[in-house]
């Protein structure tokens, strides 16, 4: 056996790099003759390594002063809660932007601490565009607006950050942070599970501008309140240590790698490779997203004829292509091509699509 | 370098064989030609896996029929909040035993949910006692009664279940899960954050009894919902994948170490060798508890001159015993030697601290 191109909706691949040195570090991490699962968080190894990983995320992805970044837990799922706890009050409206099943899962669990409204959403044509923003009908009294960046399961992502005037942008950004630069003041407030870009699952990131911290003064229980965790610098309790170490190599590997101009051209390359050859298969394969609106993330795409894909599945897996099956609410395949899947990778797909498709005519 | 005798508190040492294992396979796991940090959770393997590990753990504890076990995120501290939320009603009384910093919190934490009263409390005397079961003040009309069963600062431990009547018992096992055998069917609730004696942090074990799950209905919002977890066998959303896989090993690993009857005779012999040298040391050293109440996960202590604590603990570091400092709330030293701390370990320590109190007697 030997590691294969994994494209993994998340938990994701990995940079083998990254994995190696965790490897070989794993009983013995620095000079503290234990794994770095073993050290006290409080301890100056881990709080170093800690500052060191924010400092790498805070220069790749250019977060300006006025921003904190959370190392937290949950999962973006427990985020969908803990976003409209800490930056809205009971009574107050939210606003979300659908354009896929993570946008939607965010706004039914908002319904449980604030009022959600749908500002805007194109759940009607199947999720495969972002709805134009002159027809968004925003409330002037939202507390944020809440967009998902990027749609895991329809292959829909947002490219540049929606103008949405005095209030603030919320971006679940858990499938595409990091793969290009952002400019992170549109944001109000920024949260990421790590499974795709950044590291292992059970670590969460929240970049968070400072002034929306003092929304959630005495009314959040301590251990949901972002401002609290932000005097704590993260540590107000155990954080996942591993997970944050990991991450923190992640950072350092996309710095090495040329930080995120790199890592865009990259996956720009990825993605257009990939929906040439859907696009290019004379209907053998196909994507239904509005090409503006496709996502550089997730390539989702269907056989013409659905009885092949059992075989599609047995014969990539076997060709050393994993984790291709389609996300069960729109079926066929779905590659996922975040920063750790290297060019070569979709490469060897594409290349198995087109003998598939010759084979299978 | 080479791994030295750990006696962090938490994060805390993990078996070495382990690690090990983790180690050789963390590129490759099984037939995945991927690491297990890297399939996706909803996958056979990994299924198979936390399946595997859920039952291990239940043969392990002798978890009844009846009982629920739940893989969640959060550390210890985020349940402090959620089994209020889930265990009882915002109007409803909550009895709290205090023992130890821990206990203080969770009974603090819980004011923003339920109105927590303070049944019994050893505080006045400075946390080194079991308050007497004839003095709980316990209310008939309480949703539960809280007990931390081992306090990890203050080194005081349960070792039985109290009898509380009909009302759920609660219990934050974090520091001495798994150590020894005990009566599932006393509790209603067990809770246990997994980095002292599970594995790496930001996993928490919760078992509880089917019928406490039916309180949060309909109050609870989902990611909160002990519940709506257990009903999607803690795949509500992703889970720490890697952590929950670790604590699989060592579930394997306490199996092949004789299960928890051969944990309690070598954490019993342990804890008698290092208190035997504490109480031997004609007030070198000593540890103030209650003898009835000491526990033997964590075992603090003082030097009879706190100017030798600095000299105490870069002489027991060079000497490859790592991490000996107490908690500032007490001072001094502390040295916690759960499951994984080998015998040798602790023999180890206790001959540096003799030799330490003849070179700086």
């Amino acid at each position: 056996m030997s590691r294969a191109f994994n494209f993994s909706a998340g938990p994701a691949a990995l940079p083998e790099p990254v994995l190696r040195q965790a490897q070989a570090e794993l009983l013995e991490w620095g000079a503290e003759r234990a794994s770095v699962m073993e050290v006290s968080h409080r301890g100056k190894a881990f709080m170093a390594m800690a500052a060191a990983a924010e400092r790498d995320l805070r220069e790749l992805l250019g977060i300006p002063d006025g921003y904190r970044v959370l190392f937290l837990q949950g999962g973006a799922s427990q985020h969908f809660a803990q976003v409209p706890m800490n930056l809205a009050r009971p009574d107050q409206a939210v606003d979300f932007i659908l354009t896929g099943s993570w946008s939607e899962k965010a706004f039914a669990d908002a319904a449980h601490f604030v009022r959600p409204r749908i500002a805007a959403g194109a759940q009607d044509g199947g999720f495969r565009a972002i709805p134009p923003r002159a027809q968004w009908q925003l409330s002037e009294d939202a507390a944020y607006v809440h967009i998902a960046s990027n749609e895991t399961i329809h292959g829909v992502e947002f490219f540049d950050a929606p103008d949405v005037g005095a209030v603030p942008l919320v971006a679940d950004m858990s499938s595409n942070i990091l793969s290009r630069p952002i400019d992170v003041s549109r944001y109000g407030l920024i949260f990421a599970g790590a499974q795709k870009n950044i590291g292992p699952s059970g670590l969460v990131i929240v970049i968070v501008r400072e002034d929306l911290l003092e929304r959630s003064a005495g009314r959040v229980a301590r251990i949901f309140d972002y401002a609290a965790h932000a005097r704590e610098d993260s540590l107000l309790n155990t954080p996942p240590t591993f997970a944050w170490y990991l991450a923190g190599l992640v950072f350092q590997w996309l710095k090495a790698k040329g930080g995120l101009a790199a890592m865009a051209a990259s996956n720009d390359r990825k993605a257009a490779m990939l929906y040439a050859a859907i696009d290019g298969s004379d209907g053998y394969y196909a994507n239904p997203v509005d090409p503006a609106a496709r996502s550089r993330m997730n390539v989702p795409f269907t056989l013409h004829d659905a009885a092949l894909d059992a075989i599609f599945l047995e014969e990539s897996r076997a060709a050393g292509l994993l984790a291709l099956k389609g996300h069960r609410l729109v079926g066929g395949m779905r590659a996922s091509i975040y920063n750790a899947m290297p060019e070569e990778g979709v490469e060897a797909l594409v290349a198995f699509m087109r003998d598939f498709a010759r084979r299978h005519g």
